[in-house]
């Protein structure tokens, strides 16, 4: 018998329809001798409902406690109508809550890490041969505070559980059949990846790839958790996410990814002094404000020029912040800048392969398009530029890395919740 | 500084309006220095929805342990939003689940007893001068089972919470103003009372009143917890229930009730020998049958005549369970009636004054209305009549025992959920 961890969605189980055809998928598995732990997500627009409720009734920020208190009752309502949904068809499963499967995290309300995961319950149900559903997106304090994951929270629950539990593969399902070579609404010739390493899924899901959340990622990759993304509509066979070494070797890149979530700021005429930069990016680390790629152009008459990317809804607090330590730095002007995007290549054979950057930025170029910022990885190279003809370098990008015919990456399409 | 338990029923916290009137009404009474514990059931129509989406999903008979994982997020919704809502009037109100709470109960899904309270939580957050915030209906089985209480558990969760805090006094919010002499909507006259006893109580909500839970009353008698009926929509006196010593002396007949939920099963032509009766009845809790009134006729060339009541909705079960031990018992016919009710005078002074009883079937003969069975308790007097002219004889009694001017009981108005 092997042991599989399957999670779903929100909208995968979002109406009466779909909550009974993610049943029968489970007790499809579980006939094929399988012992099966499910994750589950809130239904459909079950947490954004219980949000509106409470922004009626306390207005500006309610205590972070009693938000968590307020939306795992979500998971828990998914749980419990899945085991009845899965007794009507004659199989015996039992939900459990959090706390009740042993997910232990920090106190900290909103965005908990786990911090252990006693599955003792949860092995006990399946050697009496149950199916077992677990809420996803929420644990418990060692005080017996209830806390939630944050976003991605149930993803991140599937995986820890298969490790804690040490099960054959966990199996994330969503509303895509897998991880794409790009994003196919841009580019009708991507293509459904069947493999992908951690590093590579690790690199897209940083880069706004929605399918899996990036905490997800990095616990399967420590643990050595088997994934398969894929989707809960079709039995299409899914995009294996798993070990470098285990792969099919030879693919320099796998993906292109994109990211609209960007303002560049600029900070010019700073006095060229020792410590300069440090200040600015303390002060804004300080302010919580995540900062991305980070450039200094040369230094004429002693002053020198600053850039760096962050997310738009940090743009207007990160110009308050770096106005806030004018006195202190010393600049002539701070500006910023939006309306760009960030085009990423992904592939763990760029360390290895002489020349890949370059051709990126050909490529760009040929089109007549300007880098404005470039950052790089070991597995990866990003350059920002102005948002308008996104598609046209895309599409440009996947033909010339050979894309359009290769197995190759990116996540498209809309993205669940959690 | 006294402590206080307030209970407010699913109607009073119904939508965001009534959940801020509710918040007002507990920081009132946090702000005249007391400690406050809230216990709070689902909001409005929360649960009859989670039982539809139920039966959507799971025809015929969901497992009541998923049923109490369902319809237990319903009280945590409404603890959470409560706490939110007092926190944004600027004082601090922490929640908690049954569980969280230290509600310990047997391990029997819907319909559980209470076996333990370990309060100790709910006191630290007291001690650290925050209003807590309880979920009624919900505990906890010594093995992290979530369980819940059944109808009338929320009452039972706000008495057996003031019992082991010792708290002062336990208010039960509902949609009436307290306990009337007789249900309002037939006798303009009632009379709210300003006290009712345990036992007077006891067998009001026994009769059918639905503003306190049967098991809430007992659980206050034996623990001796003040309770106060009041409304939630106004500032009114409301009704204290309190142990009959401390109560002024000399009313008779506190009060008039009535219960239209009542079949009257006859078993005609029995053979009259040692053990008959008790084979019937034995059959009928067999079958989980609660059966109260029973009367045996005069015996007739060898044969008696049964009668006994039951609720409407065991009417049909009844008579199969009579049918199926005709040929061990032996009769004639077993017939069943209903359209009937049950007219019931609770008073805790009936007990030492003659006649009470007599008067009520002299006041009834009088209308010209049979009485079809009769049954008395130490404090009640109970007839079955037929169910046309109800409203006159209460009328009549209530007049008959000076009920019209003077203070007196009912619980009349629509009953709350839990």
């Amino acid at each position: 018998m092997s042991l599989i961890v399957m999670k779903f969605g929100g909208s995968s189980v979002g109406n009466a329809e779909r909550m009974k055809r993610v049943a029968n998928r489970i007790v499809e598995r579980k006939l094929e001798g399988h012992g099966c732990v499910i994750v589950v997500s809130a239904m459909g627009d079950t947490t954004d409902d219980l949000i509106d409720l409470s922004k009626q009734l306390c207005p500006g920020t309610p205590p972070a406690r009693e938000m968590d208190m307020l939306l795992t009752t979500g998971e828990q309502v998914s749980v419990a109508l899945l085991a009845m949904t899965i007794h009507s068809l004659g199989h015996e499963a039992v939900s459990f809550t959090g706390w009740q499967a042993g997910m232990y995290t920090e106190a900290l309300h909103g965005k908990a890490r786990i911090t252990d995961i006693r599955p003792d319950r949860i092995r006990h149900a399946i050697a009496a041969g149950k199916i077992v559903i677990v809420a996803g997106f929420q644990g418990m304090t060692e005080e017996g505070e209830i806390t939630t994951l944050g976003r991605g929270g149930s993803d991140t629950t599937a995986v820890a559980l298969a490790a804690a539990i040490e099960a054959d593969v966990c199996e994330i399902f969503t509303d895509v059949d897998g991880i794409y070579s790009t994003d196919p609404r841009i580019v009708k010739c991507a293509r459904k990846l069947n493999e992908i390493s951690y590093d590579e899924m690790l690199e897209l899901a940083n880069l706004g790839a929605a399918v899996l959340h990036p905490r997800a990622v990095e616990y399967a990759k420590n643990y050595n958790v088997r994934l398969v993304v894929r989707s809960s509509f079709n039995h299409n066979e899914g995009t294996n996410v798993k070990e470098e070494a285990a792969m099919e070797q030879g693919i320099v890149v796998r993906g292109i990814a994109y990211d609209k979530n960007v303002a560049r700021i600029s900070i010019l005429g700073v006095e060229e002094k020792p410590g300069q930069l440090a200040k600015v990016f303390t002060a804004l680390a300080n302010a919580q404000i995540d900062v991305d790629i980070i450039v200094q152009s040369g230094v004429q008459n002693g002053l020198a020029d600053f850039s760096c990317t962050v997310s738009l809804s940090d743009q207007e607090k990160a110009l308050q912040v770096i106005e806030g330590i004018r006195p202190e730095v010393g600049f002539r002007q701070v500006t910023s800048e939006t309306n760009l995007v960030k085009v990423s290549i992904v592939g763990a054979g760029m360390v290895s392969t002489p020349g890949v950057a370059a051709k990126m930025f050909e490529v760009i170029s040929e089109l007549g398009i300007s880098i404005l910022l470039v950052s790089t990885s070991e597995i990866k190279t990003s350059c920002v530029i102005e948002n308008g003809r996104l598609n046209e370098v895309i599409a440009a990008l996947h033909s010339a890395y050979g894309l359009d015919t290769d197995q190759t990456v990116f996540v498209g399409g809309p993205s669940e919740r959690r």
